[in-house]
């Protein structure tokens, strides 16, 4: 069987399985206060062009959540996002454990816009009841969205210019920042996001790691004792140089950008198979996952060899699947796909 | 001016405060292990035909929702809703900050249905991404609702049921229980709704009290401990009896009944009042409370004379506002603002 | 029977029903925005010579130390305290409820030193493991103590500028502030308390009201949304005048010092009387809680005409009680119970 | 330089890195739905001789315990714990920002007893404040604890057996459980301990693996939705198999219990060696760290081919330390070390 279900189904890349091997034996200091975290960090900030940045590495994306959005709001305040973003449906109620509401948009291909974050702002503001209700404490956006879709330059910049105005921070989820990035349909480079945002992370578990998401906090204000509330929410990993390790390989040679290139490129050529079948494509992604209509004998056929995310039936019978693609799909497995595809 | 914005703009009906003067130099235990509480339960356990059932003081709404609330959900359960419901809109995140989430569901009306409860539970069972969701934990319904609307006793019955079998506690927030059970267009008594729920709390602050919810745990298995939760969220007056007080002289002779049966009709008299000159009614409130859309200029002209609750501009400029009766509204104040619109 | 159980016993000092009674069908707006509250606050800050202070209402003692408390710290910030600081022992876990640990410092007569707070701050300054440990974020001490003990100006002094060179808020649980400020033995004024500390707030529920604390923030740096934290907590009285009716009462001709002052001397009069038998007296309490170890036999023929509170037995027998008086004790109870205790 | 700082300044034992290598290019389901930790979480229950028991895979020490007590306790509980159990000391408060205050006994080199917690019970529940104070709700326990030392067998039976008695779930945090079994002192085995808690885990970040703790529930009652509550607490692997990869290979051959052996071993030697200098040992350890009170001198020479663990200054200018050994200490390390002790 193949897997196309999730970009988490392999290990780590070869070169950061090497990396670790290679520095196995070494004997360091815990948490993070490490060379190899150091380096990574290093690396980190020169591709992002922040020297001023803070970098921490934690484990996985709903611990970072939670910990950053902790880290930034006051118990009264709330945090925007898009109705269907991760912490808002996919974190099992991680945030309002931590005591806070997500207000959520309606999001158009899972996006949200500078205006939306304005009205909400302003209908709490103007809010005859204000001080009943939660106060817009931050925005949450994710960089590809949980559809797989992209904010433009102009939209980016746009929201972090209202954010500004409001006093907002602005948090992007770079869970697939590769992935993003690295998409031909994307105008944003990790510079810009940078610039863009108050505090985002780079994620590694879907993007050649085998756990891992680097924190990048810009806004000096944000910094203030970030590692306490990471080890209160048990996100300082002891060994805390493996993360230093692994993004420091992903980081060399621009690793992580060159292994999300390929599998944006393979799951474009399989919409595109599925497009000439007339398969109905269910979300705009431009990157790595992609999402599809499929009819119930299609999808036995391909799950004989390949395996898809399943998410639900449609009112009409068909399914509704994501493809995924990640930095372990390879060529022939993509081509063998797009055959099957072609003569369903 | 008179007021019509809320109904908590005037202190206590006159036999309330009369037992608080009668009672006030007595000395008595704290914490509600009084008399005046004991006696205060028992008028309230046979007005509700529930001889088994707990029931609790507390002191406001707010605070009643997050602590009946808390006291039933484990950690990774959350509380279905109406997206209008108080705790979902008014509460500044109470629930949140207690750790979970509220799970809305469009309501028409302010009410949710058996079948939307079960969808919302079914959909979170077949979910794929189970565990990564929040599990519902419990349901919450006012009555009457925020718009005023009341459930019929086999929507009511329905939505036991569904609970039922679906084992989740069904909570009833009964701020304004007294003027829901006086509308002449209501099927349900107090009994019913003991009978038809797992929990629910009798209004006071805003049915003729200064303060206090009195909460009837009718499950058996929700009774375990409810004091603590009380005293851990600061719900536990210390001169307890001030509300045993109050909900005795509330529950002597169906005081309580009474005081809110004519704030009802009067509602009812201004929404008549207000049809009759074409002005859009907001809701299908059978209650206190009713709903306008009016124009700049008439509510300019009744402004002069009364005081309403202004919500929001209405895109066509016309203004959305609440006209809430209460137990102290007085007839003439009433026959003077119907008079007052006719004339408009 | 007469009541020396607790100083929360009785109902409201007559001048305070009063004032409730004579507004009673007054019509305001709710949660505080009247003109009641107002007027309270403005005297309360003449009182306290803090124009720029901002005063609050809540309702219980509880509720005002776990919202203060969480309106203050970080996530990861916990709160110094006495070990038999009220909220350390007697709030059922609100403090942890609202995510922050309780630092305790050994105190003697429930009181802490400045040369403690620091010596708590260093310890965690420089412990190699800093970040694994709770950050001390604030410090919390009553006046009177739990013991009924009183810091003296100069031990006030030394903390408050301890905590300013620490930059740790410090904040004064005054549930019991009149019993305090009116002892004899006292050498704080109500404008020292203001001067010496960032928030603090003037107990109402066992100084003469019904209920009610009110909260006086003196840094700027605190008063922030601080209503939004309230609301969140259930502390907002729909209501809100109810609060401010009853301090405006209690600060208008001294009324709050007047009757406080009588109770601090009735109870000093009962501990004499005990000292004189040879009663052991069990804290230096110069206010109106009085704590006693007392033999059975000496208990039991008071306890045939006065409620002591029992706390424990102590290992040798003797039952550990505490004597209360109160703005509602009576001159002739007082000696009626003195002349018992002398011909035991 | 040596470390002999901590037992986890390694990455982890060759065959589990292999493990990682030769697994790296599987594909499988995520988030623990894999053969690997099928595999691992059946060689554990064998271990155990625990059939029925849930086995479930965590990343680290902070995480795994609050999530346990998280999933335990109702929110007026607290867990009882000795005051230098980890919980209290070194998790950043993450127990109380799940709501909840560690009780804390006294301990004697980190032990807490039967009859410890039985009183600390009993208090509460003849507390007449009872509802005011935080209600035991479970027990928690190291084993080893944090001073290195070890239950007997006859400690724990009488502990567990009054937690039964208590109805109080019994949690034994072994994060370094390796290294208490194979303690030449221990007369306790894994189904002993098994046998005599509800619940607790198996260290693999200290004990042979890059990351990872292994959970297992005995107790039926604490099974349901404990997915969720990892989830929620960010502490479900998207990668899950990396720990079952791990703990397979760590429970295969016995692989874990072997590689702990030689650590105490050594640690008791270099004990030894101390001893035998006249160094006074601080703490009864008979397990991997060893504590002791050292000269600046003695100390200044070691430090430069030795990293030992700094704890602070006693008062007669004596350094507080630990020395620890781990699975990665060579023999020629710890007798280098010995030599260089004996030659002070």
């Amino acid at each position: 069987m193949t897997y196309f279900q999730c970009d988490y189904a392999s290990g780590a890349h070869p070169k950061v399985v090497e990396s670790l091997i290679v520095t196995n034996e070494d004997q360091t200091l815990g948490y993070g206060d490490d060379k190899y975290c150091q380096s990574a960090a290093q690396k980190i900030k020169e591709a992002c062009a922040q020297p001023n940045a803070q970098v921490h590495f934690l484990i996985g994306g709903t611990q970072t959540n939670s910990t950053v959005i902790t880290s930034i709001l006051r118990p009264h305040q709330g945090v925007i996002s898009a109705h269907s973003g991760h912490i808002a449906v996919h974190e099992t109620g991680a945030i309002e454990a931590g005591g806070h509401k997500v207000l959520t948009l309606d999001a158009i291909d899972g996006k949200i816009t500078a205006e939306q974050v304005k009205e909400c702002y302003m209908q709490h503001k103007i809010d005859p009841s204000r001080g009943h209700t939660v106060q817009p404490g931050m925005v949450y956006i994710s960089f590809p969205t949980e559809s797989g879709t992209l904010y433009t330059k102009e939209e980016l910049t746009r929201l972090y210019e209202v954010c500004k105005e409001l006093n907002l921070p602005l948090f992007i989820d770079g869970a697939r920042l590769g992935y993003g990035l690295m998409s031909q349909y994307c105008d944003v480079s990790l510079k810009d996001i940078a610039n863009l945002c108050d505090v985002f992370y780079i994620g590694g578990t879907k993007c050649g790691s085998l756990f891992g998401e680097a924190v990048v906090i810009v806004n000096d204000a944000l910094k203030r004792d970030f590692r306490y509330i990471m080890k209160q929410r048990g996100a300082l990993l002891a060994k805390g140089r493996m993360l230093g390790v692994q993004f420091d390989a992903l980081f060399t040679d621009e690793l992580y950008f060159k292994i999300c290139k390929d599998a944006v490129k393979y799951a474009l050529m399989i919409r595109k198979a599925f497009e000439e079948k007339g398969v109905e494509v269910m979300a705009n992604s431009t990157t790595n996952q992609q999402f599809f209509a499929i009819s119930d004998e299609w999808l036995e056929i391909l799950s004989k060899k390949y395996v898809f995310a399943f998410f639900y039936k449609l009112p009409d019978g068909r399914n509704f699947i994501r493809i995924c693609t990640s930095w372990a799909s390879k060529e022939e497995e993509v081509l063998s796909l797009i055959e099957d595809i072609r003569s369903l």
